[in-house]
């Protein structure tokens, strides 16, 4: 890094900002709750991409990493001997791909179609690896997953029955009961779909199918499906890294995550304008909340400007730092390079976004 | 490139496809629209980021380049040798490295505010250089630039006692125009905007200050500001590449970007999940349209994947490729690393890029 970075305020802008303290702490609190709880914690990397997070949640735990992408496994496996890619690996150049990912990191995938399980188990065969599949139960999103126990069991048994492949078990995300605001109806939501999942899972031992791995959660799920029975692993991400929307519903878990931006207009005394916009900072859930100076409010993103008003324009200058706390952590990083990790305000470190863009 | 892929269709997936014919097309009917046209054509290159494409149309007559942010400019400057910056650059560490970059290209600046002037004019004193400044007029957007022709005069007057600096004249962006359906409003709202700009020129120039340069226009407008009376420079950006929405109200530009995705997961015959989501593609000018198959209509983005249905879903199996083309192309592109261009179906060439997440 360059040490002439001493301070955060002095950091060229716009700039990812991660608070380690606020991450560690995340991290052990995430930590010492799922070494009380029944399930273990894979922790998904999809939102922070990075091998150096990935690296202290695995040191603090966790049973291996959770990807969204290849591209995602393959920049982590590095760090992270037991990747779990939480969705479906199709086609022939997606699957040998994975197939010579598997040489280097114990690494299972998602299926919920025949096909597919019989690309990937002529591929594992051909390269003389093994690969671990977890079936996908749709419980509630509407979007990957097979509907019905009955449906489960028949992938099973084909993956089961395949060569180069291992039944591992069951995956399924309860995505749209994470968000839930009321923390009663999220138990509700959550439980409602964990039921759908381990009802799958008793349905394939009954068959006489072990099942190793019944895989779910989110970051605001995790206190209710890591005590569930018959889940063993929970997929939380966003807790490590936090993002406004988290925040306003999983107080437990310290905001980490910044960006830092500076006031390049002051039209008036109620405006000011910034250079953090649409290419720094995503607004598909709000508008990013501003963290510092108080009373100074996000109206509006362009690609390249953020437009903030509130009381607290009047006292800003043209130069001035601002602090945004992004609502969605997940696309936010993904439009960075490297996160500028501070303790207070002090610059501490500067760490790559490893599997940035990696979506392929 | 991997000469192993000489069929789009084969790409892996998500992957950003340029098609080379359509942006020739696009850069030699605007070259020739402004051949025609009283202004020249100054190239946003936010949008395509890319140093090919900066390259074409530099070579099709377009007086230089314009960039959003200094990082944008220093990717670019290898190819243009007048770049305009249309923003505001502040603070030390930004006006250090605009200095640096004037060493390698003429770069100019936009203004609106006195403090900036003298820093950008002390800067470049002590480095030698001379700066070209843009006195930034806010002409109906709200964001950045002085409001009357008193306060432009009053900051190029400041410019042009300034050591080190030029004034060059004057800019304004109609961005609140530039999207509007109806083209005779659009017209309207663009030369309403274009009289306030070029107002605070004859303003500058009755004072005995020379105005060179006054640089507005987008690709929505580029037809009314590229022959309006006083304006000499238009800035239009996206009719290059073109995007779903310039395309509804743009018609005379072809579509040349699209995002290639794959459907990995069919949970039944009204719905297909691709692997393009939130991280390939940006939502927040509407969903993504979908090229083909035919009848196919994106219903949802999550992160990392697209919902579809619609009558097109049916005759899709796993693995079959989707091609969608994004509702906002300057986003969209900043999600990617590379373009792969094509011709026809056949993959001709992989482009960088070059300025890909450069916002600082």
């Amino acid at each position: 890094m360059d040490r002439s970075y001493s301070s955060m305020w002095d950091l060229d802008t716009p700039a990812l900002v991660l608070d380690l303290d606020a991450l560690e702490a995340n991290i052990a609190y995430m930590a010492n709750f799922m070494a009380g709880a029944s399930a273990s914690l894979r922790p998904h990397s999809k939102t922070h991409k990075c091998a150096q997070i990935a690296r202290r949640q695995i040191a603090a735990g966790a049973v291996g990493i959770t990807c969204a992408k290849l591209g995602e496994a393959e920049a982590l496996a590095p760090v992270a001997p037991d990747i779990l890619i939480a969705n479906q690996i199709v086609g022939p150049t997606k699957i040998g791909r994975l197939v010579r990912l598997r040489c280097q990191t114990d690494v299972m995938v998602a299926v919920d179609a025949a096909a597919n399980i019989d690309d990937l188990s002529a591929a594992a065969a051909a390269a003389g690896v093994t690969l671990r599949l977890l079936v996908e139960v749709d419980i509630g999103m509407g979007r990957c997953g097979v509907d019905t126990p009955e449906q489960a069991l028949e992938l099973a048994r084909r993956v089961h029955g395949a060569s180069g492949l291992v039944f591992a078990g069951l995956q399924g995300y309860e995505g749209h009961a994470v968000m839930i605001p009321e923390e009663e109806a999220r138990r509700a939501a959550a439980e409602k779909a964990m039921a759908k999942l381990t009802s799958a899972r008793r349905f394939i031992e009954k068959s006489g199918l072990p099942v190793s791995i019944v895989s779910g959660g989110g970051t605001g799920t995790y206190k209710f499906t890591g005590n569930y029975p018959g889940v063993d692993e929970v997929q939380a991400g966003s807790y490590a890294t936090m993002d406004a929307r988290y925040g306003g519903i999983i107080p437990e878990f310290r905001p980490a995550l910044s960006v830092l931006a500076t006031v390049v207009s002051k039209p008036n005394d109620d405006r000011v304008i910034s250079d953090a916009g649409l290419k720094s900072i995503t607004p598909e859930f709000g508008m990013p909340v501003v963290l510092q100076p108080e009373g100074l409010v996000t109206a509006k993103l362009s690609e390249e400007h953020g437009t903030h008003d509130g009381a607290g324009a009047a006292g800003l200058r043209l130069g001035d730092k601002i602090l945004l706390q992004p609502t969605h952590g997940c696309t936010t990083i993904n439009l960075h390079d490297r996160y500028f990790v501070v303790q207070g305000e002090r610059v501490v470190d500067v760490w790559p976004v490893d599997a940035r863009g990696r979506s392929a």
